[in-house]
């Protein structure tokens, strides 16, 4: 380990903010905190409402949920828009709503929901959300440099990744950007923080440092990942993700099995019906054996009805390819 | 990685908790949170406290007033007591105050200030905090698995360590032990949390999971430590770093400085006075430079005032040996 407060660690830390801001497409502050995703959300929220304000939380999954319940937890006054698992947010509903209750200060939504494998319109989102001059937050852990999301162009204050996704590093560091608007409604946000302070956050990076003692081994993860991240260069990235989401879609297909969602397919991860006649446990179990394929079952309400195939990050087609070839056999052997 | 909602890394986690324990002497809960230290002190305070809480804060340095600090920020109504820094907290004006005051809920207290390499008696401080019956949550950061501290015997409610400190491990793991009467103040607490929530935590560690993706990585190398500590064993790892601190504190004495505490001398971190003719910044950055030696300047107050050694974790007599003759040369080089 290094002094995390010295010369090294400085020019890791600058490093790393400088690559995250060119792929959150970004002129805004980035801040690499130290914990899950989870960990990121909270601090978006704490950092940027107060108890009682208004706020709308845009709802396709487990990850929405999560979102919401934690701004419930510290006291903001959520309304929740719920969508059917499967589907998107309507961004026509989001307007209905907006325009009709003019005390909402804050829109929170999760641009890929890695639940259902569903991709959010976070354009037309974002367009609608600023329309109405209301502070948006993203979750954009399972999207952020895999799937397209140009954080300026489209106006989000605040978005959250994480390592261990598309950075292609282990977990353990959650990243964020705030933009100016961002930071206003840090100034007067109320909640109750002090790990979690992005203020603080910010000036200890401005002398090349972290309020508390980081992450080191997962930051030198994180600055290798942007390294090949930059080589390939983003525009390449996000193609080689929609390849490799499409390819993933086919081979479902090919399969003679069909996809969970209806429509706005994510490209780093794919929900499957699990047919009626698979016993999705022996199927995962046996992928997980017999063929080193780890594929993630459904959550909550979705346990059992679907298996979910992760594609993002160091992902290549003939990777899917191999995934197909094992499902192809392991599926006869997974007959209830 | 590991998929960490599967079996393999139910093992690990299991295992590492089952080893945490031996090392905290404790039969209670300990949990592992994905944090730097200073998250687990925010989980301790977040879980077992509620706003107005009256809680009593012992401080002799910077990491006691940060522990008072993040109570006072989530609304405990916080009473500090400060000692001289260099000093310890002088059980008879805790006593005082938990006799005058019986609205008193918990006592905070650092086992070892790192800021001015001190170390409370904490046997005798939980003593009185018992004996009036408070919840008692200990800063054991720079301490556990270093300096003897068994939790269950002193009746340490809550106790916090980290693992880069003397668990030879990266940074970004926070381990938390919470005592029966811990888990009564987490049941009453009314403070908000979603990410640190102990319950939520415990009911994912009895199936061998975490709530939040974990730091994989990290926990995998607190692991090997564990083994190493394991092999080396708890007696010979206290005992070992008694006799690194006695060495470096004859050290200093034979190079004709003096030591910055008066008393409670840390076996995990010395403090020495810099003489009025030596320019601290080049003392350091020579050790730094030519002798490939950190070392670690005064905080606040003491900036420019004092060195500090650090010695916990992977650390032998003879590495204080190769530091003192270092400094040897270094002294004199360091002149203002």
């Amino acid at each position: 380990m290094i002094n995390h407060r010295g010369e090294e660690f400085r020019e890791l830390i600058l490093g790393i903010t400088q690559d995250l801001k060119q792929t959150f497409q970004t002129q805004n502050d980035v801040l690499t905190l130290t914990a899950s995703g989870t960990g990121g959300l909270e601090a978006a929220i704490v950092n940027t409402l107060s108890p009682g304000d208004r706020v709308l939380a845009l709802s396709i999954g487990v990850f929405g949920d999560r979102f919401s319940d934690i701004a419930s937890q510290f006291g903001a006054e959520v309304e929740k828009l719920d969508f059917e698992w499967g589907s998107v947010v309507h961004p026509e509903a989001l307007e209905r709503k907006l325009k009709r209750d003019p005390k909402v200060k804050a829109v929170m939504v999760t641009h890929n929901e890695t639940s259902t494998g569903v991709t959010n319109d976070l354009e037309t989102i974002s367009q609608t959300v600023k329309k109405y001059d209301k502070l948006l937050l993203v979750d954009a852990v399972s999207s952020l440099s895999c799937i397209n999301l140009p954080t300026d162009l489209w106006g989000c204050d605040i978005v959250i990744t994480a390592s261990q996704k598309g950075w292609m590093s282990p977990p353990g560091l959650a990243m964020v950007s705030i933009s100016e608007k961002g930071w206003e409604a840090v100034s007067k946000s109320k909640m109750p923080r002090y790990y979690w302070d992005f203020l603080k956050a910010k000036s200890f990076l401005e002398k090349g440092q972290t309020p508390w003692t980081p992450a080191i081994s997962t930051l030198y993860a994180l600055s290798s990942s942007l390294k090949l991240m930059k080589e390939e260069g983003l525009a390449n990235i996000i193609e080689r993700h929609a390849r490799v989401g499409n390819r993933t879609r086919r081979g479902i297909d090919e399969l003679g099995l069909s996809l969970f969602p209806q429509e706005a397919h994510s490209n780093t991860v794919t929900a499957v019906n699990i047919p009626s006649d698979i016993d999705s446990s022996k199927l995962l179990g046996i992928m997980r054996r017999k063929y080193n394929i780890v594929l993630a079952g459904g959550q909550q309400k979705l346990k059992d009805k679907i298996f979910r195939i992760g594609h993002m990050g160091w992902v290549c087609e003939e990777d899917i390819d191999q995934i197909m070839a094992a499902l192809k056999e392991a599926l006869p052997e997974s007959k209830r």
